[in-house]
C-alpha cells in the first residue's frame, strides 16, 4: 500500500488521520522521512536495498516494527533486482541484502525477525521466477500483521486509560514507529476513538527528539491533547501533574520480561515504581526475543554528534567526550505489564511470556 | 575584582584556570556572558541595575550564588546612580532596584538573601553620601565570602571523591554558577588539585543545556576528564559506567532538607537511591531558607521556546503545549548529605541543619 494514500483504506478503516509509515508502491519502498518531521511531511522513495539500509541507519525510518517492515520491503527490492537469475543466484543475492540490512541497527529485534522470516519464505519457493513475488507477499504480510497487532494492542490496552487521566510516554512508539497505529499509542488511539478524554505527556527524548518531533506531531494530528516536557522533568511532572500511567514501546523483550527500549526508559520505570505509578510496555510479539539472555543484547552506541550538535548548532565544547547509548534495559521488576496483540501479560512475566508463546 | 583578570589573584590563588563569573570594574558590573558559552568566552558589562536584572532573566548570568552576587553588585550600581540624593531618596532608589532584582527569578534563595543583606547594610548608614560605598563594600563581601565558602565546600567534600571514581552531576553548579570555584564542582576541583584521578559524567541538562555548555566547558578547562550524556541516560549510565557518587548544587534548601534545584535533580536522586549510589548536594549556607515550608516555594516556569527551539531551529510542532518548570524539589529521604562551608550535614537533615545554624 502506498503510504501517501488515504489512511482509511485496507485493514485500518479508522479515523486516525495518519498516513502509513512504510509501504510499497510501483516497485519502490515508500517511507515517511522522519528526519523532516515535524517541519514537513515528506516521503522517501527507495529503489534498491542499499537505499533502504541507509534510511534505517540515518533514522529516516525508525521504530522497531517500522524497521522490520522496511527491511522486509528492502528484501523485496533485492529479490526483484535479482530476477532472471537462477534460484541459487536469487537466494544468494537475498542473503547478501539480508546481511546488509541486519548490519544497520543492532538492538531492535524486529529487524532480525522480519529478515529471517522473509528469507525463510524465499527458500520455500522452488521456482526461481516465483521468489520475488513470494518475498513481496511475505513483506506485505508482515506489514499487514503489524497493523492488525497494533489494533489488537489498542483493544487490549484501551481500558487502562481512564477518562480524565494523564498518560506519560517516551520517544515515539507511535504510528510512525510502526506501519500504522503504533504500539504505545495504540491504547491511546483506541481510547480516543471511544471518546475518552485524557492528556498525554510526551518526553522530548534526547538526543534525536522523537518525542518532540514525532509523538507530539502525531498525537496532535489525531486530536489527542499532548504536553511536551524535557526528559529531566519526568519525575517532577509525574508528581505535579498526577500522571496515572506510563506506556512505552520496546525494541526487544527477553523471556524474563527485560525490556530494551529507548534510552531514558529505565529512568521512567524507576521513577514510576518509586511513585507508585503503573508502568506498561506495549509491543507486538515480533518484538520478543526468547533466545537471548540479559547482557547478551548489543546496545547500539550512536555518534557523539547526535548529542553535541542540534539543527546545525554546536551545543557542547569542541572535542568533549560523549557517551551516547541509544537504548537501555529495564528489569522486569519495574513492569506492571506488557500489552501485546495476544492480551496484557502480567507479572510474573517469565511465566506469562512463556504461556503467551505456548511454552 | 574584574572577572577578566587572572583568576589567581585575591583569595583564590589556586591553579584552576577559570575567570571569575561576576565582579565589578570601573563602575560597571562585569559578568561572563554564559549564553555565549562554550562557543566563546565573552564578558557582559552593565552600567545600570536594569541591565543586571535583564542579565539574570535571560540567564546571561545564572546559578544561585552567582545571581546573588550579581544582584548585590546591581544594587551597588543603583546606589551609585542615586548619589547626591538625600538618605531617604537613596534608600528609596535602592528599594526600587531591589524590587526589580527580586522580580527576575523566583526560586533561588540566594538572590533574596543577597538583596536583603545589602539593603540592611545600606540602612545602617546614616550619612547619605556614604551609602554607595557601604553597598559596594557589602557586595564585595558577598562575592568574597562566596569564594571562601566554595573553597571550604571543596575541602569538606574532596574526600568523597576517591581515586578512579566516577562522579555524576547535573546542570552547572560549577564555578560559572558562583563567583568562583563552584559548589558541586568544589569537591572535584579540590580532589583534582590533590592529584586524584576521576571522571565526571555531566548530564547535558535540557532545556538550557548548562551541563553540555558550561560544566563540560569548565571541567575540561580545569583538566578534569568529563563525559557528556543526555539526561535520559542517567540511570543506564549509573549502572553501566559504575557511577560512585552524585553531587548536585541547590537553588534553595529548606529546614527539613528538601532541596530545590535544576529540573532533573529529583530524577537523579531517585535513581541514585534505587541503585544504592550516594547522592550529595553542595551549597553554601546562603542557599538555605529556614523559613519556607515545602510547597510554599515558587517553582519558576520558563517560556516554552526554551524547549521548542534550539539554536534558532524549531524542534517541535508549531503550537504544541509545553510545560517547562525550571526546577524540581527532592525530599530529604533521598539525600546522603549536604556539603556546606561548615561541613557535611548528614541525615537526619532537619537535626543537622538546625545544629549548623545554631538552632
Amino acid at each position: 500500500m502506498d503510504p501517501r494514500g488515504n489512511p482509511g483504506r485496507g485493514s485500518d478503516r479508522i479515523d486516525i488521520p495518519l498516513p502509513r509509515t512504510v509501504g510499497m508502491s510501483e516497485g519502490k519502498v515508500v517511507m515517511i522521512d522522519q528526519r523532516k518531521l515535524p517541519a514537513s511531511l515528506e516521503f522517501l522513495e527507495c529503489a534498491d536495498v542499499e537505499c533502504v539500509a541507509r534510511a534505517i541507519e540515518t533514522m529516516a525510518v525508525r521504530g522497531a516494527p517500522a524497521i522490520g517492515a522496511a527491511a522486509a520491503y528492502g528484501l523485496a527490492l533485492a529479490a526483484s533486482a535479482a530476477g532472471g537469475g537462477s534460484r541459487e543466484e536469487v537466494l544468494e543475492e537475498l542473503s547478501r541484502a539480508a546481511d546488509r540490512l541486519r548490519s544497520t541497527r543492532p538492538t531492535a529485534v524486529n529487524l532480525f525477525w522480519a529478515v529471517d522470516r522473509v528469507l525463510r519464505a524465499a527458500r520455500r519457493v522452488e521456482d526461481a521466477g516465483a521468489i520475488a513475488s513470494a518475498v513481496l507477499r511475505e513483506a506485505n504480510a508482515i506489514a499487514e500483521e503489524d497493523v492488525r497487532a497494533n489494533l489488537a494492542i489498542g483493544e487490549h490496552g484501551k481500558s487502562l486509560i481512564g477518562d480524565g487521566s494523564v498518560v506519560m510516554t517516551i520517544c515515539n512508539a507511535g504510528s510512525l514507529a510502526t506501519v500504522w497505529y503504533g504500539t504505545a499509542t495504540a491504547p491511546m488511539y483506541s481510547a480516543h476513538r471511544e471518546g475518552r478524554k485524557f492528556r498525554v505527556v510526551a518526553l522530548e527524548t534526547r538526543p534525536v527528539l522523537q518525542g518532540a518531533r514525532l509523538t507530539a506531531f502525531e498525537l496532535s494530528r489525531a486530536g489527542i491533547p499532548v504536553t511536551l516536557i524535557v526528559d529531566g522533568a519526568a519525575g517532577h511532572v509525574m508528581r505535579e501533574l498526577g500522571v496515572d500511567l506510563v506506556i512505552t514501546g520496546a525494541d526487544r523483550i527477553l523471556s524474563d520480561g527485560t525490556v530494551y527500549n529507548k534510552i531514558g526508559t529505565f529512568n521512567l520505570a524507576v521513577l514510576a515504581h518509586e511513585l507508585g505509578i503503573p508502568f506498561f510496555v506495549a509491543a507486538p510479539t515480533s518484538s520478543f526475543d526468547l533466545e537471548a539472555e540479559p547482557g547478551e543484547v548489543e546496545i547500539e552506541v550512536r555518534p557523539p554528534e547526535e548529542v553535541t550538535t542540534l539543527g546545525g548548532s554546536k551545543i557542547a565544547p569542541r572535542g568533549v567526550d560523549v557517551y551516547n547509548p541509544a537504548f537501555d534495559f529495564t528489569p522486569p521488576k519495574y513492569l506492571s505489564g506488557i500489552i501485546t496483540e495476544r492480551g496484557i501479560l502480567r507479572p510474573p512475566l517469565s511465566l506469562s511470556i512463556r504461556r503467551a508463546f505456548g511454552g
